[in-house]
């Protein structure tokens, strides 16, 4: 969470929260009523749920303790919206949520106005700065929402037989990246977790110092193709590649490729996208998405790699501009990854005789966008880790137990969003996000 | 099915066809698009999906074989909207049907229709007296999906926290039924099964003999105040009331009352109807509904009575007009059972004093209506059970495993759907039914 | 239950009561006590529990009421080997019983002897003709156990991967049987279940009349051979042959063969029997055994015939000698049924050409033994079913719910168990058992 | 694993593999061949399978591969005995384990001496280092499996509803430690993992730097009577205080206690031990044991302060001598801790008067015994941790997901066996194990 020097303008806060929720609004613009109301899965919620949860997330840290006279939009929603925080008040059980037709959207739409003309005021007053403090907090996480709006569209939309897509086909190159390079970094005692200037959540916090050895990152994401041969290899059959509990899921589960990708293994393989089925081949040079930890790690074992601890991807990201394939890109589909041009002569000398001289700080290689990195680092409390009081302390703390890191954004992350330290963090087991591979050695 | 000897003249038909239709979309009418998706249990399906289900019927068996030059509304239909006809086509896992937000709604009314336009051509032609026996099956294929679209509904209501009304209460009469009497029954060689006149199921045929001991069945259903005296003495944690299988389901479930009832156990318990939520007390006098197999026997040992047979239930209301608290009462709630007005001066005197002498065959209770009503016999096939051949044979037959049958149809079954020789059947532990208690010894 | 009439002599009942209990320890004979330690699944328990439930049976049913100065052989066990009573004691969980390691199997058989000596001087002395009655009972208890012990062993050495065999291999004849025919019975007005003389447990009860239509019998059960057949002409891979529940069954349980048939469909299968591994080719002519009721069903429609009603069987019982491959016989293994020799000329003049005019009285075919045979009745309750009163009564009654009758008895059945109204039950997927299949039509 | 300096000379190896071997025998000695069959949890194997798969791993790993002329004891126990080791030989599903009745135990000691004679003959040959290093490592791998057999036995026996005690009740001082204080212990870069000096699992390797902040660890364990005050002040309902996997875990296994203390909360509570029931009062002063990760995180949280990582833990146990309640001490139950007396001048100061200056290289509490203490660290490898080569490899790197790590041994772990580097890991829900709580702050 951000200290107090990092409290912006009100002015600048105020065309961020409405920059933010206006883009909510323009994410949701190709569904209909009824596709707001799909749950696919017992991860996922509905869209519609989503545009209200973020609503109740203003309307109960904010309004109520900061906007004098604030009158509720509705008094069921202030536990009806609720996700997970027992402290503020009971809540349904999560796959309730699909049975939410009443209210109807159009209230849910009533109940964002009423909020931003809350906020609207509050920001027009002489505000608290813990109230801006929440607003800024309120608007990452309506980010995070917006991210999740989309990845539960596309399992939403999966589930579909009729496999509809949310945008149409789009006529990008897919061309097909370069060779697969490791880029060397130092190691030694680093400091990790948020410097505390601008915003930040409290899982990156506090920076503290870390002991890194030398290591090395891979100048791009693992392709489909290449991840094809993963799966032609016998990837999928060979318990040797598997951690034990990642085979078990592949026995369990029966998983023979990421999800989304069709059954049929032979040359017409399709993948299901935000733009529709299409042809494995015309995405083999794009980043492989949506696979699970177990999967990753598998990859990288049979590839003779490992995968990054997020201190060593921290390290790396860290004097790096979050540039890439992100949602404001308008893919909303990873794409072939060229990191080369990002590297300067120095770089490249490096990425291609790895044992040449090198000035390390001048190397590096692209570290955002397409899919979220899976890190070798389990989620957990930085030493020193203090959750935020009261019932905000519920946001990331509980959830520090079994649970695996990833880094890096992804097409459907706001840019805005994250940042070197940034933690994203999920089951091993987890598929239906956009996670993808970095090899690391 | 009806013998060729039951098919009406074709105007008929059509009236039959039209009435039953139009009445699918009045019962839609108080649902938004969004309540139309939700599915809120395994057992359950969107009335969305029943909307587009009864229409494939009508296309799949009757127009693509008996209309020459139909053309179907949507290819992909055929598959997606049928339920189990293995022998048909592939259909997508229930569990799906959720997802189905495309189709929109709009969609799916230019599909009814569509179809509805095909067999409207279809009976002004000189049709196939198969076409006709199989739009007679269709119409009643979508009365019971109306029941099931209710009765739908009903439980996504219930499973939204804010638990919607999808009608008005209204205000009628509450009162307290008389006390329960038994009327006699005398047994013998009797005829069960249907006995070819108008329309039936395959599974209501062949007529045969069976032999009934005498016995006597309650005048009316059991009522809500009923049960909870049975609640209040314990009945859900006395073992020895119960099924071995019965309480393995009160453990496993954790059943404390009906479906429907609030937890809450004191004066104010409250009960969730089509009509919104009930105080028990308003509703003490009306038969108890939403009860499991278990729950109907456990109820009848502790009330030192037993459940009917079907044969007992079939020969008492073989002679018996179907009157009663049935969908067209437009109550959609059960009412309290007034049953002497039914019964003439000889049975009144049986019901009074049932030592007094009787002419069996005029004395009766009233059979129909409220509640579908446990049978102690088990849903299996008559002495000579044939089902239809090809796939309208799985309408029936395959179900014929495991399930209890149930008679005498429910406020929310239309009167013209049932008869005495109507053999409902569900599983013994499913309570989203309208399902109640009737007594016999 | 018996009544009162059947009360056999003093001396009559020791000896049956010591003949029983003598086989019972000669049954396990060729156990050790860590064999008799294994609970192989849900369904079985270890045999060292049989020996000391069917103690537990006299001492807490007999002995503490009848036996005057009774003093119990541990206060423990009143409670540590009851099975199902709940209004007699609290029991431990099912599962647990694998946990009995202590008290040890010689203790066991003190508690044996300890309740055996008990019984001695009851029957020595005036007893209660109701003591007699439950000794009876406790009798035909322990006989049931005999079974199950047997059952459960098959079991337990099947899931050990070493395959031990209980007795060793014999060298019976295989042989083929006669082409299968079918005997005409005549149906009309019967009764059904016990009269009274002799031993009934309560569900055999009361005597009733039922209706038969015509009806005929296949003269021996379906053999391995024939049921290889309906595995290779596809009868695992058709939902069309089988009930929807069923066909749920194979698809959840990836059944492809009867239980203990290896898994290879080549000419080397094996199956897997008390006397070890055994050939399919060497079984082929024997009855096919541990199917449950949803093969045999499906392979009866996939024949073309039906299973019988359990009336059906006992009217073509009634008059037949118990006679067959029972337990006495000392198979232990399902063998080649040669039905004829118990034929007379008429019956088998009947049955080479069935439209011949015919006495059906006599003519019949062997109805008992090798294998239990599904009935297509639900396991209920006679018209007029009453329970033994108290604790007894949760004997039978509390299961007639979701089972399927069997009648017949098998290879591990002692013949002076069973009888033509005897009611056997299990769960329709139930395939533990030595279950096979008698067509009719 | 060791590094080729730590070979240690035949005699050694010999001497420490018939001490270990006769150990487990000796352990063993109060089973009964029947006590020896149970598996009485997922997690747990009979210990008749832990006799036979500890010589399984002698004959498999060294003598099959280093002793010419070797004949396999039995050519079905190469895979029979197998636990998990897949590229090694197909192996039976853990559960079977249960129904190995066959091979009797006797057929097990005589494996054991057969392959006890094996090692013999190749000690007393010139062995090849790496069979010394096997042996090494087989003669680690069974005195992990000395203390799983009695782990396993204490959950037998207390699924027993008998509960019967492994060993009689013993005489020892129950008493009441001192308050609970912190020592605290300098951070700084600091060496973690194992030196090559002496035996070690490759899990210990390799020796790297990490950076700690200062940090302080309780003296003793949190006992008994402090876990039931935690109770006492609704632990167990109050959601704050948890994880939110561990409220999951709490609420869908009904947790409100560690495993083995008696439901009954009032002061006549009991604990179960390897020595039979104890009271809770008798109890009170000795470490809480059997507490999951989740429950030993709650109490952290609770008590303000929180569990160590496993570099705090190393760094404080590096230089102290192992010695504490471990298996040979032979009490086989955890007893009161009192740290104190371990302390020197300097140290009790430091504890008394933590703002004291003080020496932090001698100041330092007991870290060893009674129970292993859960660490906030997720059980990962090593930066550049490489696997056993072969089959080998599966020992402990497929394990390195979804688990926590455990230090400090408990009373049933050999003290020879571990060390300061050595990791234990286990699910953050297992509760059988003897886990207890060390606090850090």
């Amino acid at each position: 969470m951000s200290t107090i020097s990092s409290i912006r303008p009100h002015a600048v806060m105020t065309a961020r929260f409405r920059t933010t929720r206006a883009r909510t609004l323009a994410l949701v613009a190709p569904l209909t009523p009824e596709d707001m109301m799909v749950q696919s899965s017992p991860e996922a919620s509905p869209v519609k749920w989503h545009l209200a949860h973020t609503t109740w997330f203003f309307e109960s840290f904010v309004l109520r303790e900061f906007l004098a006279g604030y009158k509720l939009f509705h008094p069921d929603f202030a536990w009806l919206f609720n996700s997970y925080y027992q402290s503020f008040a009971a809540f349904p059980e999560k796959r309730l949520r699909a049975s939410f037709s009443r209210p109807p959207i159009d209230q849910i739409l009533r109940y964002r106005q009423h909020v931003e003309e809350g906020i609207d005021r509050l920001l027009e007053s002489e505000a608290d700065p813990e109230a801006l403090r929440r607003i800024e907090l309120g608007v990452n996480h309506e980010e995070q929402h917006q991210e999740l709006l989309l990845t539960d569209t596309l399992n939403a939309f999966f589930s579909n037989p009729l496999r509809p897509a949310y945008l149409p086909e789009s006529g990008e190159t897919t061309g097909e990246p370069d060779t697969l390079c490791f880029v060397p970094y130092e190691g030694g005692l680093r400091q990790a977790g948020h410097n505390g200037e601008g915003f930040c959540f409290d899982n990156e916090l506090p920076r503290h110092r870390v002991w890194l050895e030398p290591y090395a990152l891979a100048t791009r994401l693992v392709t489909c193709r290449e991840f094809a041969e993963f799966i032609a290899d016998g990837g999928y059959r060979r318990p040797e590649l598997w951690l034990s509990a990642g085979w078990d899921a592949v026995q369990q589960n029966g998983w023979q490729a990421p999800l989304y990708w069709s059954a049929d293994s032979s040359h017409d393989r399709t993948l299901f996208t935000l733009r529709g089925e299409r042809s494995l081949r015309a995405m083999e040079g794009a980043p492989v998405s949506h696979v699970s930890y177990f999967e990753a790690d598998a990859y990288a074992r049979w590839a003779g790699h490992r995968l990054p601890t997020e201190f060593e991807w921290e390290a790396a990201a860290e004097d790096q501009p979050v540039e890439g394939n992100l949602l404001e890109s308008g893919n909303l589909v990873p794409i072939p990854q060229f990191p080369l041009p990002f590297l300067n002569a120095v770089q490249k000398k490096a990425v291609e005789d790895p044992s040449a001289a090198q000035d390390p700080k001048s190397t590096r290689c692209s570290l955002w966008g397409d899919c979220w990195q899976w890190n070798s680092s389990a989620y957990l409390g930085y030493p020193g880790f203090k959750a935020l009081p009261g019932s905000l302390g519920e946001y990331n703390g509980k959830f520090m137990s079994g649970q695996m890191i990833l880094r890096g954004g992804s097409c459907v992350t706001p840019a805005a969003h994250i940042r070197a330290t940034y933690r994203n963090f999920f089951s091993p087991e987890t598929r239906w996000q956009f996670s993808g591979i970095r090899l690391a050695q």
